[in-house]
């Protein structure tokens, strides 16, 4: 679990005793590779620290399966609306490759908000994932699908390549076949 | 300064003794149809409450004139990255109609947070902006400029005719000939 104190420190100050208490809010999961973690409809019980692995967001659209985000470790993530107001979530959460987890209930995280700690953890965190989202929206509207692809292999390198190339693409926003050219194109990376 | 009041109750409970603070930390300023609130490359010393008027975000990329996002009031803006940290913003902000604004500093709003309501306000009003950038991001790539103009009709009836064509259909990344034929084809709206 040290990767998980880790990662908050990057974000705050975190005293030895308010650590205590965030570790033992937290329970260990694994899923493995394809497992879903959430499915549409269900209400989303837990706010999650990916230690392992690498998650995709998506929902069906019409029928058609459109991936809405990755979640690469370390990081956290949660279904945002449903876990807040535990209501049926809108979006489907599932592990891309075997994947280790730590999660905490809404009530027990409700209760670490006490902490100065976690308080201004999740502060600074929502701000950065907000700040990202911008950035895609704005990267979506200005740049090419061939420099958005080459942005997220040089934020992640030797990580996005484990990402099945149907499921990027339409995250690009693009045909897999030109995706496929791209990656050709683009493998001194 | 009332309509600020009512602004945050729809987040948070409010008791009289935090209002009194909130309002203290806050000063009112006017600007004018098309002035500029924030210029990229300066430092944004504020958060903003809108109480009246309309603004754009947008940024000049490759010399080309973008918009990123619109304020309507009654909301809250600032310039995140740059107001939080302190650095040169990336982006300006400009007013389209005459706009009447609540500022607060930074060494202010910190502490603010320090009242059970302003935390709980901030926190909330960050998750929405957050919920509401993950929605442009999924419609931008399921759903067409039409779609997406007769949303943004719907969500802020009677306001969206006050933004000019050129910023609106650069936000909606479509040309301007094309917004102007949906338009004369959604006039019942």
């Amino acid at each position: 679990m040290i990767a998980f104190r880790n990662f908050i420190e990057n974000y705050t100050v975190l005293p030895d005793h308010e650590w205590k208490f965030i570790q033992k809010a937290f329970n260990k999961k694994e899923y493995s590779k394809n497992e879903i973690i959430l499915a549409e409809g269900r209400i989303c019980k837990y706010f999650y620290f990916l230690e392992e692995g690498l998650l995709r967001y998506f929902v069906l659209n019409d029928g058609n399966d459109v991936t809405r985000f990755f979640t690469i470790a370390p990081y956290c993530f949660t279904s945002k609306d449903s876990f807040r107001n535990q209501t049926p979530a809108t979006e489907n959460i599932q592990a891309l490759k075997k994947s280790i987890v730590w999660q905490t209930t809404l009530s027990q995280s409700n209760k670490l908000l006490e902490l100065k700690s976690w308080n201004t953890f999740t502060r600074n965190f929502i701000h950065e994932v907000q700040s990202y989202t911008e950035e895609l929206l704005f990267e979506i509207k200005t740049e090419s699908a061939r420099q958005r692809y080459i942005k997220l292999l040089e934020k992640y390198p030797g990580q996005i390549q484990n990402i099945p190339l149907k499921y990027l693409s339409i995250f690009l926003g693009i045909a897999p076949q030109s995706l496929s050219r791209i990656r050709k194109n683009t493998l001194k990376y």
